[in-house]
């Protein structure tokens, strides 16, 4: 059994990760950490535990919380994982870094998009960004697994396929992405107050968008040239799950079926991408508690559009779901191992 | 007193107009009809409205009811409406008609989107669109105005004053737009079954609204040329209120202040159109329950790109509130009687 | 035209407050308070009003502010509105106070609930009770309305005329009422949070609600005796609306006739209470955005159980709406004047 | 491995069923019924399962299904069970009944309550009623399982301790019940359309809902007396989970001690019924997606009154849960076997 630790186990990420990690057959949770004074059942954040669960989520000093895992998920807040990340790294400890604190391998779009300057660049070179589909070799190896935004995942999920076999134009890429609340976290906000939320739609840091340069990074990767996208996220009022409507270009001689085979062929072996028939799209109902991305697409009637949907659960695929999967990959575990339902 | 009749009355846009023109002080609702046999007390369908409200909603013979009123609302389905109509144009009567049977002035059109042949084509070329803002002067006299879609109004509103002043690129508009439930009226369906929708979000009729065609229209109308647009709907989980993102490409030389300036000057003195500061948005929660369509708009950091996002309520401005405005229009009553709150 | 102030104009009832009156004709409103140092503009604040609204909300100094206009409507929190309210009272002003500060007549039991000596227990014999339907002629006479809570206005509406009439044994009342997010204020609160209230339902101060001396204070009054209830509100997932159902045993020989009686008797005339047929009970639906509190019941079919419903819109029959309905009595208006929709 | 069949697999237990019973490690799914004609790809109907499931929903002449599995689930609508309940348990197989049809032993409280005759009375007597914690051992050797109604399950775990003990006087109990729209069956209805639902809430059937029979008749078993009790649903908008706050009075020398301990010593083993600390109580999040029933009270400050607080998930705990756990019981598999997430 693999000893495993929830570093900052009191928000959103962190719940997700204990449900799954208390049914996982292959591990054992053996810390939960808060950095509130008192402790807190772990029954008491996440009910729906067995009534034998009664595990204590605790602060823990730094020296003695490295001798109680193997592997740790750290869900602390962006700018504030850095440090704790570094001591786990230093201490030889595998760590899954579901901040935003690794991802970016450029310090300077790093410290533009979260304005404050990286503490540990040092460490960049060694996290392997953990999009399980796109990284998995280096995911197996990698001792620093920075989890991606929930953004990200779908998006970049939709778009892979299409720009490595240059079915697109890398140019114009539109993303209008819709996301339920528990995306913004458990902060108190007054944005995310119920009477706010409740009726109400709207568009937010429209064009400006931290997740932005992480999707633009990984398409570059996988074009082999600079890509810039139009990205708008919207705040649905629903608890879960992110659906993103993309539009583009379809290079000349692209039809469906070109694009259907692109995403066939990438996806057919993957346990957690689904591909649907053209024109139908998925909805947020296929995906939510689940750690899948779905995938449609239609070429538009009378121009050159291909419009792509895609749909997955924030807190699974697009959070503590694709960190789970990134363990299994990185230990050798089956990558559906506590994840089929 | 003008006496006014609703023809279909116990849809959501029959319940929104009651409503309305109960408190309009220039009016009296002289018959509400329904096919239903049974009669239907009005303050059951609209418990809103005060004690003494004491109508009675049912059949009339056509004989009869084209006795009974000036002007008609008629909220009958597409398709059903237009013999409706032609009857009592045909009586001499004003009518504003809330479905979509006279907004294409195209009949091929017409009949590739609502898939019937259309029974009244010599009717179309006295009927005005009835966009308030861009159709005013036409309005003002017209004996049949074809009221619009939910969808158009806040997308028209939109792009109309960029494409008259020829300050985007009239190729590859993108509309991504977002419904509440109620537009898709009262009618039983799977598809709106609360367990279906709650939670949820999802595209549908993808790249083949039947609005489409009529944002064409008026947008060739305004530009001057055809345009074709890309146009994705989607269903929220709330009651009521559309919000469009538009994602446009500027003109060299177009920037911030211009498209500012494009607004303001159409829009300055309009009652019910809003231009929000640049970078700043509309939400749902600003316009549901009123007759406003807002409007926001930025230019993207690095691009050509201009983002223009719309928000209106779909059975006010989008549906009865517009149709209250073109009456106002048509009779001669200041323009926000009965729709200033 | 009656000058008018809402002071603490910035939360739910302030809000609700600034609508009605603005659309109410025969006031001005002359002056919004805030304790924030930054001033607001009254539409950034409430959207829906019409565009030429263009009221400042700030801060004023008392001694301004007592300047500005005739009647105040006081919307601070409990326990911080009463200083402000005998500074007008004593400045010879009219005082509607929509918090809980007045409406105790016993000040040990105000310090029991509220957890606070009051601070001006002088006062307390020349506040009225301003439950409408109960205490009208009082009301007309009053300079301080102590505007009722928003759970005691349903439950007395329902409870007042079967006890009146000794219809009901008045031991074992229970009440189990319902309420939306609204009713809990804009403060920024972990409960409130869209998150946590979505797809929840719960229980809240069961039998320790600081509503139940209000309650039983008023029933005492028109019941002639001591009243002791049970009392348990809930949390609803939706914005606005609180439902109650209560359980009485019915004195021997009293069937649904006397009960129904009862009811019409005392509210035939009365604009703002509807009372449904027997066996057909109030929606949320019914009553929201109006001034209504509408009441059902029915005789349980094998006991001496009569089973009572009772709705009403927390922020207007519950709070804003009888505030206005008492300033109309207060000043001689028309009772529904800006009211009836 | 046991061969488990659901029929009628497409409403909302059915769904349930199937997410369950394909987890569950000691069966394996052998045949999904539906009465349509078109079959249905079970991804199709459950689209959280993985990939790979690949099952069939269809048709099936009785003849062929009864070979098919030894364990059936029947998950057809009142009235319409009993007929395929008793050809499967003449062909001598395990039925575990979630329809209402053989839950009253009384056939004419059936005829009452359910409006026709019962046809198969016959088999009554060989039924339990398949409430986990109270027929636990005639559950063991039962060939029919009537699976309890979503509202007598959370009410009868409540009620039952108290009763057995004489805690309570069996007169006058109130149960207030509040239900999401889950309950309702996923027939079309105007009431639950979502802008029926939406920011709306009710009482429905006020003391004539057909759970009323099936609560008596277990409160009677259990506690040795006829017991009539005053029994009010609502109607949440929500999709799961049934809150029911129960309103009793204490007999004489009963406080919360003697309360606390009448719970702890029933549930202190049961895997599925969670008591809470005193003044604490249950919210729908902490049991909904899972199988517990929990259960909270307090002691009324004034009176005799003992306020009971019972919260489950309507479709697990209140009807496909329970069925498992049934079967795991039946079947001698761990009794929380494929329900512990």
């Amino acid at each position: 059994m693999l000893k495993v630790a929830v570093v900052g186990a009191t928000g959103y990420t962190g719940i997700e990760l204990i449900k799954l990690l208390w049914a996982h057959p292959r591990v054992r949770i053996a810390a939960l950490t808060t950095r509130q004074k008192e402790p807190l059942a772990v029954r008491t954040l996440v009910p729906s535990l067995p009534k034998d669960a009664d595990l204590e989520i605790r602060r823990y000093p730094l020296k003695e919380l490295k001798r109680k895992a193997d592997l740790f998920f750290v869900c602390l807040p962006h700018t504030q994982a850095a440090d704790t990340v570094a001591e786990l790294i230093k201490a030889g400890k595998t760590v899954i870094d579901l901040s935003a604190d690794f991802r970016l391998r450029d310090t300077r779009a790093y410290e533009i998009w979260y304005t404050v300057k990286h503490r540990h660049p040092d460490l960049l070179k060694r996290a392997v960004y953990g999009l399980s589909e796109v990284y998995r070799s280096e995911i197996k190896k990698a001792d620093l697994v920075a989890n991606p935004g929930c953004y990200p995942t779908g998006v970049i999920l939709a778009l892979a396929p299409l720009l490595r076999r240059r079915l697109i134009d890398p140019r114009g890429i539109t993303i209008d992405a819709k996301s339920g609340v528990s995306g913004a976290g458990k902060k108190l906000s007054p944005t995310t107050q119920y009477c706010e939320v409740e009726g109400n739609f709207f568009a937010y840091k429209v064009g400006r968008h931290q997740h932005t340069p992480e999707i633009e990074q990984v398409l570059a990767d996988v074009a082999g040239r600079k890509i810039e996208v139009t990205f708008v996220p919207h705040l649905l009022p629903l608890e879960r799950g992110i659906l993103s409507t993309i539009y583009l270009r379809r290079k000349k001689d692209v039809d469906s079926a070109t694009v259907k085979k692109a995403y066939e062929t990438t996806y057919r072996n993957e346990p957690f991408v689904r591909v649907k028939e053209e024109n139908t799209f998925p909805e947020l109902h296929d995906v939510r508690y689940t750690n899948y991305c779905d995938i449609g697409f239609t070429c538009d009637r009378t121009s050159d559009r291909l419009i792509v949907v895609t749909a997955l659960d924030n807190l699974l695929k697009g959070a503590s779901g694709q960190a789970v999967q990134n363990m299994n990959i990185r230990c050798g575990f089956p990558e559906e191992e506590g994840l089929r339902r």
